[in-house]
């Protein structure tokens, strides 16, 4: 009985959160289901990954149960493990997409930060609530901060408060802010916008974007300019320019 | 007779500009009378900070009556006291809110900049005027250009025009802009929000997050990583994971 | 015959891309000839630069013609091209304002997020479209991505989609989207409010914001304390402050 789901519906592939009675809590063993979850859809011809949660609570973070009582090490351990989550999404080949319908709290909300896209239901919410408690949202931070303005980064860090998936479209923390009913649509809109063209130049195109974001501008262009130079010469970027040229539809290689 | 006034109400002290001829100009003596208040407060127990002023300008910067004439060394040493002011407030333990009821120019911006949360009136305005004169206002931009986008530091940076309240919260330069009557209660609401929890926590909190915000995302992981490894060691994330696991609110641990 | 334009009018020069039936493809030869444009410009004493586009599109980014068949080494040099055309925008003395009157996309976006500033009419439109395709918009996307939140970069990279003038000025692309009949206007107004002081003071200005923009906090303090207490020592600096000290109008030495 696994707590997560994987379902594949054409070039899309669909991974749920269901462990609803704990509230999508990230414990160590899920964490890892999850990394298992999106390696083995790496693997796969998907076009794209459907990041989804069942249950009232999209993900309320770290598990206290887990956490309450671990030492130093088994904590760095845990933050590890829940890092090589994001880390897998972000180096997936797929373009991965969060489909938010209910609150995404701690590092629950890191992970939506963390994905490609993020659509969220109107009635959603975001917050890093541990600045309000007893042990700050250090790691969710990292994420939260590099998606929305440091104003309003210290802002969630310091109130914990829930930010409304409207403001947090405003913000930048997530694309797009819709109405319940239309959330499953706008997702898969988004996705299949997301996932046009080759499949190859686009998990380079998004791995190489990430690496290049956090370096200064003139290393950033070092950088990209090897990697476009090396991928011109790619199957896949003379048939888009060779289509072009021919006003044809292009044909991607496998 | 001191030009800054410091006023403790329950949790929170406010520290009050108070050289409304000077229309409150950063000369080396306020800056160094500034900073001493940002001291003494950040050793009491106060749980947040206000940084307010009195008179028709928020601050409008450095003095010039300071900086006519003045050699190199001298300039940069003026400098450098004023970006001490600057980190002082950032690593204050308690959480400094600016609450701007008027114009916020050159490193009177940058002061607000500077601060954790920022309030402003919406007949409050802010501008780095320096682009329009004979001196550019290079450290200024330093804050500035760290809480609004690109495009808008630039414009901000070369026009030296004011930027209304309303649009500065809109580009992140601040957190709210609200009708001026209701500016006292916006800031101490915003205070009160960000101020809940254990103080402790949250003043390694917005240190931690200072720390990591400009650094690579993976060398900002090792970093946050490490730090919420330790912390959770603390007894008050200890008190705060068991209130949770207990269903009762946390007592903090003075 | 040359398809670049230089058309002074008092303190402005427009530089317009007149290459309509190649929709303003920026080949290497357009691209050496826009460079040799800014150069010629920068060394007179023009006090600001409109960047302009003959024809229904504003650019269409790199010229296909050039790219299909062309080998690494030949495409590395390509895009250094490019970079050295964006990087002598950018230390140019002059405040350049891209004035973008239609569609701008690839390294034609690249080029409006690289200038100081951008007004674009509303019927305009903004895309990095290699992500739809077979190559990858890796070099467009270190410019963009600089100017707008990550979550809107990955959309624009990922989907190639077309963002309209209004987005693209709310996301902090461009500074100001107007109605189409009011581009001339808007883009001479900002320019004329982004070319009032010193000149020279003004040049220094911009070159040290874009150095500093991109350095960890502390490292952009030192570096900019350094600039601007070198920068006091000006006769612009000080003319600036005596005539504000005297009350009168500033005389900017030549």
């Amino acid at each position: 009985m696994s707590d997560v789901l994987i379902d594949r519906d054409g070039p899309f592939t669909t991974i749920t959160m269901d462990r609803p009675r704990r509230r999508n809590a990230l414990s160590r063993a899920f964490l890892l289901e999850l990394t298992a979850a999106f390696e083995e859809v790496a693997a796969t011809d998907a076009l794209g990954v459907v990041l989804a949660a069942n249950g009232p609570v999209f993900s309320a973070g770290h598990d206290f149960g887990d956490m309450a009582g671990a030492g130093h090490a088994d904590v760095r351990e845990l933050l590890r493990t829940c890092t090589r989550l994001l880390e897998t999404i972000q180096s997936a080949p797929q373009v991965v997409v969060a489909r938010v319908h209910a609150l995404a709290t701690a590092a629950g909300c890191q992970l939506v930060a963390s994905c490609d896209l993020a659509v969220a239901a109107e009635s959603a919410g975001f917050a890093v609530p541990g600045g309000k408690g007893g042990w700050f949202c250090h790691t969710p931070m990292v994420a939260v901060a590099r998606n929305v303005g440091r104003k309003r980064a210290v802002e969630m860090a310091l109130t914990g408060d829930v930010v409304d998936a409207r403001t947090a479209a405003d913000w930048g923390l997530i694309n797009y802010a819709v109405p319940d009913g239309e959330l499953g649509k706008a997702t898969r809109d988004l996705l299949e916008r997301a996932t046009r063209g080759s499949a190859r130049s686009k998990a380079l195109g998004k791995q190489a974007l990430y690496a290049q974001l956090d370096r200064p501008e003139r290393d950033a262009y070092t950088y990209a300019i090897e990697v476009m130079a090396a991928s011109s010469q790619t199957p896949e970027a003379q048939e888009g320019m060779t289509a072009f040229l021919e006003k044809r539809h292009p044909d991607w290689p496998a």
